[in-house]
């Protein structure tokens, strides 16, 4: 199933996404206690609405953690100059980052002078797991989604701020909406493309991922629990700003698409404020 | 109030601490709804229960962000030749590593052998704050806890893996409570202490604090909305375990105590697996 969040009279609601439009469901809860609760019981109320009348929301709005991967694309360490890392590294973007499609990314000139994109497939985790093996990765994973990782590079790199500059308020745009397991039998051979109004920026195969998704999800687990919501952005491919020549920062009244195969578009504004 | 969170029945209870022990409170929901919401109705109901009989839990269990500070005492940047920051620097722990008092800091000696202690004021946010002036940063704070910020230093140092470092499992010990900010006045002259088996290892005072505490509220705001649970752990000062020499690192059995002036002590021993 594709699921998605959306906000309705200033409430999340869930629904799913079907040729129709979004039929809503009864259920009380949001993404998270959908995925880590009874959802048996869930069952679509009314009629579809149609996509163009829904404003979605981040298809999780609270997980427990948004783990990004770095240099997980054998050709974006290339563009860098960076060593082929032997284990994942990993950074945290804090969950205020997230919007959702549609909504703006949104930056001060006097915090970030640098804003790039990263596009990227996002896991988001469906049950509890510690030290999982590998072979059993893909069965601790609820869905997939797009996301954009976006980044302040004068603050990550200039001033060697990870986490502050991958963790501004609206840089972490998710969705449209999450597309379950059983639709995406090998989350392992997905295009993903990132599109800067209009132009080809990026485009890489989830086929290139130093460490593919079970290796991800079982060596993250060997330092901490996994917990259902939980967000894993798996890195990005070749293509992103920074590294050009000359380089190319998001500017104000830029659209930025996230496509994934499989998944859908991920369409997101720019306004530095 | 010292306000803590305790598990009865294998739930979470919020309760007064007193003199009598811990006076559980009527209300419906955990640390974070209660500093979110309208707490005027929460009463005491019952006896208070003597403090020995009490299993407490991390203050906070699910806070949307553990905000680190790095390098934020003048003498913890010089016992390890670090440039004194000119701007706060930041790190992130997940919010699995939360214990509260007593429990067990738990380490794989397949993943880290240099598990270090950082003893630490923690600040719990008490609204939403963005572009938080200093002048009104207090008012944005609920209270303050002992932290132990423990480290994995292989991990964090010799593989340059900060996040995954601060973030194992367990490694955030928090509480024993919150003692909120009215019995706080001034939290920039709290002595600040960690003891290893009845040894004191690092003594200090969050006077020496490079960044205060409103200096940080307002620094962070200007990247991020703070909310309301949010947790700032706000450095450690000289003393920590990888820097002296030899070094010492915790180890199987070893029990630390984070001692902070007018909060109260936090007690956990160390379990090697």
């Amino acid at each position: 199933m594709k699921i998605a969040q959306f906000i309705q009279d200033g409430r999340l609601g869930l629904g799913l996404v079907e040729e129709g439009g979004l039929a809503p469901l009864d259920f009380a809860g949001d993404m998270l206690d959908f995925i880590a609760g009874d959802r048996t019981a869930a069952r679509k109320t009314g009629r579809p609405i149609p996509l163009g009348q829904v404003r979605l929301a981040p298809p999780v709005t609270r997980p427990g953690k948004i783990i990004g991967i770095g240099l997980n694309y054998r050709d974006h360490a290339e563009e860098q100059n960076a060593k082929i890392p032997a284990e994942p590294r990993l950074f945290a973007k804090f969950a205020t980052t997230l919007i959702g499609p549609g909504d703006p990314i949104v930056w001060e000139r006097a915090v970030t002078g640098q804003v790039d994109f990263e596009a990227e497939l996002a896991v988001v985790i469906g049950r509890a797991v510690k030290n999982c093996p590998e072979d059993q990765a893909l069965a601790a994973v609820f869905g997939y989604a797009c996301a954009n990782d976006v980044s302040a590079r004068d603050i990550q790199l200039a001033k060697g701020e990870l986490v502050r500059g991958k963790s501004l308020d609206t840089f972490c745009p998710l969705g449209p909406w999450i597309v379950t397991t059983d639709e995406i039998p090998d989350p392992g051979a997905l295009t993903v493309r990132c599109r800067l109004n209009g132009a080809l920026m990026q485009e890489g195969t989830t086929a290139m991922l130093i460490f593919g998704i079970p290796a991800l999800v079982a060596f993250l687990s060997r330092s901490f629990t996994l917990l259902p919501g939980d967000v894993i952005l798996t890195g990005t491919p070749k293509g992103v700003g920074v590294f050009r020549n000359p380089p190319v920062f998001l500017k104000d009244g830029d659209e930025v698409v996230v496509e994934v195969e499989r998944i859908g578009r991920l369409v997101n504004t720019c306004r530095a404020a």
